[in-house]
């Protein structure tokens, strides 16, 4: 009852009110709930559902590459974080401390770790000694928090889940492949199984990670034409290996620093799914990734035999694919609204005239069409449309993209660029943070990356006019 | 290198010195390691991958009982906790408060959770208002801090990995039969699983969950003679319904208070593995949830088709079971003690002679037994194997519990158990807390539990003398 009445209220419409949009979704479609401690957020069961998804997804493919994973404790001891000057002076600004353990007051306050590379740093020294001890390619799946002061589900909050990789290796080389590896596994899984296209590239100086010596993004575009960085993947040189002496044993018998690498990618990826995929009818979920892929909805359900060929196809269905059956005693209008505004990729209707012609109809969430399909042939058609809408989806988010991407060779374009055509601003950079800065300041659009994909918009920074040869993606961003 | 070194070492007896046997066996079977951070331990990859394995079994079951994952913040709100009583009583004096956040001292301090209780029934008091949204069946996997002054890895530490589940009914009996049914659960996976017996019954008042109506608890028996509670199931009652307002629309229209259960299984469980089925040459790793089920050795691998021979037996039995070949330039007998200290559940060893008479040689971890078996059939045997090694461990391990299992009917019968037969002892008990403080004072044997499997071992109490009708299981714990 209190369900069917809140889906009447039609959403906001993302043109008039983007961030309202968002929100009504998050709450429409059982995403997130706020809680009584500040910026913290509640996964609900049907996004935790997407989360477990891609989780699977990604530590699949973590393991594949020769990845275990491990459990490093929730808290760092101050004096632990700030052996890397670089890594604390990024961090201990949002990092929540804990000062008290029962009732007695600590000696050493611990923050509750924003991100571990400290604490795995420290287990690394002690169990490496030799070069045949090495790579060592750990992941841990877990909550970090950083203490933002301004919050949104998904988007920023005090607390996310996420995964970080934390890699130790013989060489250089070896340690930068594998920053390519896991951000080309990060690129997978965010346009394969999200649907998702993104732009891959190199932070600039002033954008990487605090203690690193290079860092890689994937970034994606939202509807609203604004950035969002879906993924990272660092290399961080000796740097922590001198700070916190992880060496080792060469071939030759000399005491070497480790290469290390560190990559993670967060619930923010939920936010990202509503903002490239979404509508004003709600949610779609990329098919999968989709806790439900195929909702069956009865037709006349009270009438003998629809609630048990429902079931029957529900039975056959869920062989291969995630399925339900909605037989509750809503109408069935209520029940494709509602679905609508969970984004279920498939609808199935199955009703007396159906089993008459042996036959369902199978609609589409995203692009609405209706599908009649011999009842002979669903599992085959089902698996097909799911791909289908997946290419799809894909498809759409990438014209999205490229449509909302402009060039500029000089700040008045730029400055068009970034608040009439909204988006990504290809242009060219000399290199210098001053103008990195000096553009952000004009137009709010901060570096995306440095993509691998070069061209040359022009010979000259968008800026300053002087030499350039780096074309960088810039935009406004979450 | 270092590796050979270490496991030429012998561990400690178990008789000799237990609790030195149990930390001896935590380090070389690289289970967990020591952090700088009190009372926090790492999980390193080869009990994480345990651990991956004990949830993967949980949470399919969880799910089959009609579950769902969500995540709530790891904070908790001074104010929230203390909305009951003894709950707040019960937690308050062992968690760790985080009271600045960045630079900003907090207005109200945050618990990190020492369990959720607070955080579930907040969100539920929102999001339920009739009989129709119930029941809510929602469980989360997450870490949980109790500021614990002395601790052990994986038995007590100051954090550690656990399910909560919390859920909410219309009845008192839903909830009652929902609580055995998760007991049920955990059950099963000890049992099943992790070849572990143990006694399933209800907590005395005054070892019950600081909250609750109920508790329900398995305990199992350690090798010393010693019981750890292996997880616990709460009936809650109307009690946090009532302080957080839980209430819904009945079917006749009225206002009704949800009823409340709540259950949690933890990471301590790899410590009952570790004391349950150890010896003293390392660690035995129930087949079901072992991340190695078979170690392929080579033998004489030099010798040409050996490596071959091995990685073609590795492809096919990978098919089937967890699988692994060590190829490395290490000496067999160093490799057999390494995977012996890993408890790995079998060896199968394959050099030149084997592979001119067709065949292998399995070795069980558990018993030692070599099996000659030929190379066509090793996935029928392998599988044969691992589900006998199971039945072999479990009932190992339940021929000790039951020989650790004493009666008594009187006191110095009763100090004579727990000091000379160590394990449980069955008592009658009048009933009285005081009673069962006093049996704790002279033996250091707690209650344990009420089993559901009652005797009549005597008519009177074991200790006040008067009449007494209940059989409870006592015994010094972890």
């Amino acid at each position: 009852m209190s369900n069917e009445k809140k889906l009447v209220e039609q959403i906001t419409s993302m043109d008039e009110d983007f961030a309202q949009w968002y929100t009504d979704i998050v709450k429409k479609a059982e995403l997130a709930d706020y809680s009584s401690v500040r910026g913290c957020m509640i996964i609900r069961p049907y996004a935790y559902a997407m989360w477990e998804n891609i989780q699977a997804g990604l530590d699949k493919r973590f393991k594949e590459t020769g990845h275990h994973n491990v459990y490093m404790p929730m808290f760092i001891p101050e004096s632990l974080l700030q052996k890397e000057k670089d890594h604390v002076e990024g961090f201990a600004p949002e990092v929540a401390w804990v000062t008290q353990g029962g009732d007695e007051e600590l000696t050493e306050k611990l923050c509750v770790r924003p991100t571990s590379e400290t604490l795995f740093c420290e287990h690394y020294a002690k169990i490496v000694q030799s070069y045949k001890d090495l790579p060592k390619l750990y992941n841990q799946w877990c909550s970090v928090v950083r203490w933002e002061k301004t919050t949104r589900p998904f988007l920023r909050t005090a607390e996310f889940l996420w995964n970080e990789g934390h890699t130790i290796h013989e060489t250089k080389k070896e340690a930068e492949e594998e920053t390519i590896r896991m951000l080309n596994v990060y690129t997978d899984v965010v346009e394969n199984l999200l649907a998702i296209p993104v732009i891959k590239g190199r932070k600039t100086e002033s954008e990487k990670f605090a203690g690193g010596d290079a860092t890689y993004t994937i970034e994606a575009l939202m509807h609203d034409g604004k950035a969002l960085q879906a993924g990272t993947s660092h290399y961080l040189g000796q740097n922590f290996a001198k700070a916190f002496g992880m060496q080792f044993l060469d071939r030759e018998g000399k005491l070497q620093y480790v290469h290390q690498t560190s990559w993670g990618i967060t619930t923010r990826l939920i936010g990202a799914i509503i903002m490239v995929h979404g509508d004003n009818d709600g949610l779609k979920v990329p098919p999968r990734i989709a806790p439900i892929q195929v909702i069956i909805v009865p037709v006349a359900q009270h009438k003998a035999g629809v609630l048990d060929k429902a079931a029957e196809l529900k039975e056959r269905l869920s062989k291969i694919v995630r399925v339900k059956v909605d037989d509750s005693d809503k109408m069935p209008g209520w029940k494709f609204s509602e679905y609508e505004m969970k984004g279920v990729p498939v609808r199935l209707e199955v009703g007396p005239k159906d089993i008459e012609k042996n036959q369902v109809v199978l609609v589409r969430r995203d692009t609405r069409e209706k599908i009649i399909v011999p009842m002979d042939e669903i599992e085959s058609k089902v698996t097909e449309l799911l791909d289908n809408i997946h290419e799809s989806m894909f498809n759409a988010a990438k014209k999205v993209m490229e449509e909302k991407t402009s060039t500029a060779v000089n700040m008045d374009e730029f400055k068009d660029a970034v608040e009439n055509k909204t988006g990504f601003v290809k242009a060219m950079w000399c290199g210098d943070a001053e103008c990195e800065s000096k553009i952000k300041e004009i137009t709010g659009a901060s570096s995306r990356c440095i993509p691998f994909e070069q061209e040359n918009i022009s010979d000259t920074c968008v800026c300053c006019g002087k030499k350039a040869d780096k074309m960088v993606y810039w935009g406004r961003a979450y």
